[in-house]
């Protein structure tokens, strides 16, 4: 099992690339690693190179370099490396915390999709709030295509459901259609002939609509949408969360010496807070639908969230995943 | 002025709407209220009948029920008496806080729309959280329509920046467009033919795209997308604030005696903070492109958000803003 690791993407790289890579050695002897990037950088973090192997290249992409050409342009980049190295068989999963854009142009141009996958989606597991622990669901696609057709909903059904059998372990995982409303007879064009799609498919377990208020409360293992509007409803889980801590923060800095006591006492219960909020336990967020795993964590992912991403690709390699999805797809197109 | 109000809408009408409207009687002398309703029951709360009309009717429609069936069958609903009243030049405009489905039916199919707006749009203010008093955008179309085309995109611009200039007396507010990247050659093929019709259009002050992540710092005063989007933003924003405030309150619960001391020491903050994230201080939801304006609050709306939407109704009848609508598309059309 060997991963590819784009260790110079994200905002604290090498530093937390390679420390996360340091635990997840630990945890998991069984995998090497081929780390890409500046070697005496990488070496400055890295505890020893035992299933190590380090790339050296003095190229990267930076987060906000343009993506398509990026990575036809540079090269020499750690990142186009890494996929490179996923394409020659050399490495069986691509893994950056990088610029996402160039992450999702490398996996459909270097490492390719899978044939009957049109369009590959961009998934990742979301929090609920039900209070069990790791309970979540698969959402996808947040944002790899601009426009999506009915077909490649019914895809990202099949993907999630995938996803949430081999890599989450749950028994005939609940997909739903993220829609205007839940009533069947809701939705736009696109999601009408998503729907009619959906439920006629024997592969997954379909339940039907939902609506964007009611995916953090568990009623479905795995939600579909088209990348638009995943991606309109991250940014927006992203924002209101973001805006309501600022107002929390400053109702706090405001609210004088009887707050800030309050704030102190809370200290705890707010971090305990942060933790049920916080996804990074469930991986990073997979380029479903292209020749091996490429998951990208965020920019500002610290060791543990480096370390738990490489456990979901270590999950995905051994479920034999990606190759089970080809088996799937070519059997069910014959 | 003269307001149409189905008196029977909402969780807890008559009586919220009822104390609403007496709370603007007295700030707004100058307007008369015809109150659609259980006779008997509305005056169980009305402090007197000085400028009020009740109109009896024992039906109304239900929040579960088939919208535009509902206004067909239930005749004598108080809200479809009131669309009627509006329709038949008795009121000048229509306040409801029950079915939202059934009451964009009836300003659709009994107010009727302007000639030129093809697609009537929903349109609300939501906060910002900037710390300015009031600041806030106006968001269309929140999902009166599933699909939108480029060219209602445009219309719903030229919408909200009347509204913000004439109701908010904002001058020439920053028209956005919701995509899924703030660069201009980002976007579906939608977004992309709107960005092009919305740069070309001399009247408004059309400032570029804008991600979900964005619209609550105060970056645009109106923000423009197609209803589905639209009301998957906004159900994302509802859920993630319930989710975080469900999370907040079992953390606060959890925590024991130190918790439960901190959140008392607390309170005055965070009921300030609700103060901050409150948007019925703007007042309700308007389904615009309508020949009259018809205004919804939420369902559980209390007096004070009455009162509100009374105040809002009142700017939007002294600027007469449809009939500046109307002779606006009728001069551009020309």
């Amino acid at each position: 099992m060997r991963i590819a690791v784009d260790a110079m993407g994200g905002d604290n790289a090498p530093k937390a690339i390679v420390e996360g890579i340091n635990l997840a050695k630990k945890d998991f002897p069984e995998i090497e690693f081929l780390l890409f990037g500046k070697e005496a950088e990488i070496k400055k973090y890295l505890t020893d190179e035992v299933n190590v192997t380090i790339v050296h290249t003095d190229e990267k992409i930076e987060s906000d370099d343009e993506p398509v050409k990026s990575i036809r342009k540079k090269k020499q980049a750690s990142m186009v490396l890494a996929a490179h190295a996923v394409k020659n068989g050399e490495a069986d999963a691509i893994f950056s915390a990088g610029n996402t854009g160039a992450l999702l142009a490398s996996g459909l141009f270097i490492i390719g999709r899978i044939k009957q996958v049109e369009r590959p989606g961009l998934m990742t597991t979301m929090p609920v709030f039900t209070g069990e622990k790791n309970a979540g669901f698969d959402f996808i696609d947040m944002g790899a295509n601009a426009d999506n057709k009915a077909e490649h909903l019914l895809t990202y059904g099949i993907l999630g459901s995938f996803y949430a059998k081999k890599v989450r372990h749950i028994d005939n995982p609940r997909v739903a259609l993220l829609n205007n409303g839940s009533e069947e007879t809701k939705g736009s064009e696109l999601t009408k002939a998503a729907f009619e799609l959906l439920s006629n498919e024997p592969s997954i377990n379909f339940i039907g609509n939902i609506e964007a208020r009611d995916v953090f409360d568990g009623g479905a293992d795995v939600v579909v949408t088209d990348g638009f509007t995943g991606n309109a409803v991250l940014k927006s889980v992203e924002g209101t969360a973001q805006a309501i801590m600022g107002v929390l923060k400053s109702s706090i800095k405001d609210g004088g010496m009887k707050s800030k006591m309050g704030a102190l006492l809370l200290k705890d219960s707010l971090m305990g807070m942060k933790d049920k909020m916080d996804y990074s336990s469930h991986g990073g967020a997979v380029l479903f639908g292209v020749k091996a795993p490429v998951v990208k964590t965020h920019g500002s992912t610290g060791p543990d969230a480096v370390r738990n991403t490489i456990s979901q690709i270590k999950t995905m390699l051994e479920e034999d995943l990606v190759k089970d999805l080809q088996t799937f797809f070519e059997e069910s197109k014959a």
